[in-house]
């Protein structure tokens, strides 16, 4: 799998491999991820192969548990604390041994590729060369290049962003900015589990976020204060945007008193289920009024049914890889905050989707019709060659390349990060190089234009141009 | 840019080419249009290129405000007649400054051919070319061979249908028969400002039509007589189609005592939004029946969802870039005019969408299984080099190429059309060809099959063959 | 059209044709089909091309349909048993007069390459060679080696499942089974008839199925026992699956005593299309049940809106081509049944579609993440090489190749089963070939998948491994 890039017809591919090259070599922008920070604050050598690349990899775990291998067998810790395989060989190898599953697939892509060009391994991976692999990135990862602020370096990341939560002190990041390093690691200000009545944890989340803020939250009026003053926190340790990931894109236009009221009940446990809905919705214009303000670039991800898989749910908790995407309307969901905020020019909002059929149909049509919308990058379980060509494909006609925003890894997966970023830098040279082929597009402007989304836009799109 | 095929492979490429070349000259039929009739009445020539080019381009005016650009800088009439940007070199310059926002896009596509194979101007547009290419097009404005008929007839319009309400009294289509030109110019029948009981106009426009028809529009039966008699009157001057245009495709079966109870709550200002969609609905079917009697095509085309772009209505009106696509039913909500008229051999219906979902699940089933059913070409956000691809992969294999209707150019754009049926006739080149590539269909027949889809068929479809 | 491959590039066809040959000679596991099993059990010579190859097709009759040929003139019987086309070589003339009508699509290659590959006649198929090639299929189906039994062996059909109700005592698999042929002949146990509250003959079909049962159907339990001894006899028959055709995927955990009310509300023949709705939800839980128990492969197929042609029905019945399909939601409605046996190992369920865009959206993501699920093939408007490319470029990101069940061909017209599967293989080939002309599959693996797809994965998801 030495060099892919997504084409067949050898033309095309000489010229998509010809924009590639423009962008290899650019500096990485990670305006939206889930490394932890703790990693590059305390800089500690990764642990075994396994650790590092499987079990925390929801997309590996679960295409193993869709063949009946349950994730306590690849290490994934439980929630009841009950036992789960703790020998990083053994798991490795139950993956070489499953390796036929993922044919076809991006984590064979990404992990191919990150044992190749981060680790410097060649061997092809099986079931016969798993120990040979596993074994020559052991080595390499008790090496001091290989701990995580070398490989920041050399894969040339500019900026990373990690993603908290209101209630976090952002103590890695301070620790960061004090250690004099000099690597940009900030975080993303994803207030969710402040907003969402839903979640059993939310008074309590909104107390200790009134307690980090100074203001009492006790009112509806001191949550919108709290808020505003950890926004204020998270910019001074170098914030450039907000995240919000609802089930819907569901906004609301509501009266203070009213979204008073539905605060109120939250505190009391009274909140329905439509109150929590209504309330996520009217949050959502809060933030853009908030944004107004402070500048931060909104991000909006509706559409996870999450934790559909309740067993999955049950023994390992979110986020293991029991989401899934549902049917997502904008065009009336998102009428309420562009009606308010769409032509405003200080607002920025980059706004994704797990549902492909709205890119023609709305999204496209939306980005290239109001000031305030950007695409996001097609992610989760569209950030695969397949799916970014038909990003492409589907939202240029109506948006053009300049109100889409730049890939975003999305990732937890650090060692992953290059390569993610470099089969999207590869799918949108294929893309490019089918215009300039088709003489829809000269090469120079293909040129420019795939600098700009590998570098340039995301940079500006998500006010990164200031360090 | 000169002659794009839209195929990378070069073998495909030779057999679209090939495909191509057989309707490269053939006369242009365009059955569904916006030009305004009094340009070919009045035969005047064209103002500067930015009024003949971007001020009325909706595609064009839209993308520059997704970046900012507010349509007041581009020459967009306000609705308050506040002060516009006035000096046509300096939109025209504006446009330039951004060009690099329409790469990949139609518009770009469809600039870049009109500037070269209208008016002759192969210099590339961008910034430091815009004063250049501006000169040239407005030199070129300046002759009498490119005063409107003059382009008619260079263009080889066979037939042009502009489209009108039943309150116009078509006075230029008149003068257009009068006057002795030859050229054909007719109207198509769009009642919905007499249908749609939510628009503030509708009593007056009813009043209006009674008028025009000598009828009493005061009861349901004497509106019903009025269109009747405004439909005659429209295929009395050529009109072979009529054309509805509303937010769903729900078609609704009411007795005639319902449908007249909902009419005067229109009347008497009492009408809810439920009766305006139910009344929209009922007269789908009261449409069908008239066509049935007089012979008028029905043309359908819901899914917009209109002026979504409130700011942008409220300054500068309707139908200046502000309607946003929706998801769109079409199997239950046509199921009632179906069941009723879908076996009807004298009834035709072209059936558009903006949803390319339903291409393959919804509408290509339909148009292959009732016969009055034709499938309208993609169009609006669709009809572009890559939509119009995917519409074909995914009606034929439920369709075929009979039940489509051919292309539509749908534009207020007169100076555009050639350059729009000649991108539809180089993407169905590239499609039919690649059957040819593939041993799915003989050379001959796809050659064949092209012509019809070019020429033959949409004449036939909007019996536009006796003239 | 002698050897489509279904790509356009030189080198990538060569890589397709290399993988297409691995699989070409391979024997055909048919799980799924509408088969006659009469047809093998009597062995009887097929009547004439007509009857053989047209009447019972309904993807052609439809098509004429669409273009205003009724059914009655294509011989295809009507409910009131009047009068209809019978002489088969006008029915046979109709079709090759309207042959262009089937250009581009999966019918016409499917009839041409039966024509070919099956009969050996190489004319090309047109309205002047009609009656040479309908000459020379009927001199074919007068010998003995065109006898259905001598057809199922040089198709190479190593099992070949035909589906039946539960009403049904499958006499003609018990004369295949009993005169030593040898050829594998199972039934699927399709219980909708006496599932659907909704049909007229609902209650008379339960009656039957308990006399058959020796059950007393009078009660709910009494019916739940039926069920199950239907099943056993189906088993004992060869049975490995059932098969559940409802309007949507909608799955309901009841509690029995509800169930038990619902089913007695429709014995009094009281039941509201709700509860006939809900009725449907729960008995795919109460069948998970069941297969839990005795091992029977669940196939769920969802979304058709069935007689949706009211006019075609009332003259000629099901399942002749008037059924549309719907918009289908998995994510929600499934979410009963997986929360329950999602993660049962003894579980196996097949999901197909008719809604294309849940492809990427909800099925690969589900069968990516729960191991009791399996995408079926795409089929009935999806099986055309189009839709099962995009098929496999939607799908394997998420789910790979092996959460995908293998082609099944879902026809009643025995003579097409051969074509049908070499089509679904060289389509694999063509998106193999992508993957490895890309480099991202080396060769050697991708000819093993396209023999799993072809072969092995089937015959081990459905569980006909043990003859």
């Amino acid at each position: 799998m030495p060099d892919p890039i997504f084409v067949t017809d050898p033309r095309h591919a000489g010229l998509a491999r010809d924009l590639y090259a423009v962008v290899r070599d650019l500096p990485l922008i990670s305006p939206h991820g889930h490394v932890d920070p703790a990693l590059l604050a305390d800089d500690e050598p990764f642990p075994d192969p396994a650790r590092l690349l499987i079990v925390p990899d929801h997309y590996v775990t679960r295409m193993l548990l869709s063949q009946g291998i349950p994730p306590d067998r690849l290490g994934v810790p439980r929630r009841d604390g009950g036992p789960v395989e703790t020998d990083p060989r053994t798991i490795w190898r139950l993956l070489a041994a499953n390796w036929h599953l993922f044919r076809g697939t991006p984590s064979r892509l990404w992990l191919e590729q990150t044992f190749r060009t981060v680790f410097g391994v060649d061997t092809p991976f099986s079931k016969d060369t798993a120990d040979e692999v596993y074994d020559a990135i052991a080595a390499r990862l008790a090496e001091p290049d290989f701990r995580p602020r070398a490989l920041f370096e050399r894969f040339r990341i500019e900026v990373l962003a990690t993603t908290e939560s209101p209630t976090d002190e952002l103590p890695h990041h301070a620790k960061l900015a004090a250690d004099g390093w000099g690597g940009r690691v900030i975080s993303t200000f994803r207030p969710d589990d402040v907003v969402d009545l839903d979640r059993d944890d939310w008074a309590g989340n909104v107390a200790r976020m009134g307690e980090l803020a100074g203001e009492d939250c006790s009112s509806y009026g001191g949550y919108l204060s709290a808020l505003r003053r950890r926004r204020e926190a998270f910019i001074e340790a170098g914030t450039t945007s907000s995240d919000h990931g609802h089930p819907t894109a569901r906004t609301v236009a509501l009266e203070p008193a009213d979204a008073a009221r539905i605060f109120e009940r939250g505190l009391r446990g009274e909140a329905s289920a439509a109150d929590a809905e209504t309330f996520r919705g009217h949050m959502i214009l809060e933030f853009a009024r908030m944004s107004i303000d402070d500048g931060l670039v909104m991000q909006l991800h509706p559409g996870a049914s999450r934790d559909h898989n309740r067993a999955l749910f049950a023994a390992h908790g979110r986020d293991v890889g029991g989401d899934i995407p549902q049917a997502t309307d904008y065009v009336h969901a998102l009428a309420p905050l562009l009606d308010a905020y769409g032509m405003e020019p200080r607002l920025r909002i980059v706004l994704y989707t797990l549902d492909e059929t709205a890119f023609s149909r709305e999204l496209a049509p939306l980005a290239g019709g109001y000031p305030a919308l950007f695409l996001g990058a097609p992610w989760w379980f569209l950030d695969t060659p397949d799916a970014m060509r038909r990003f492409r494909e589907a939202v240029t006609d109506s948006a053009g390349f300049y109100n889409t925003a730049g890939f975003v890894d999305d990732t937890r997966a650090f060692c992953s990060i290059p390569v993610r970023h470099d089969v999207a830098r590869r799918v949108d040279a294929a893309y490019l190089a089918s215009l300039v082929v088709q003489d829809r597009l000269p090469f120079a402007e293909a040129a420019e234009t795939i600098a700009d989304l590998a570098y340039h836009l995301p940079k500006r799109i998500f006010r990164l141009e200031n360090a």
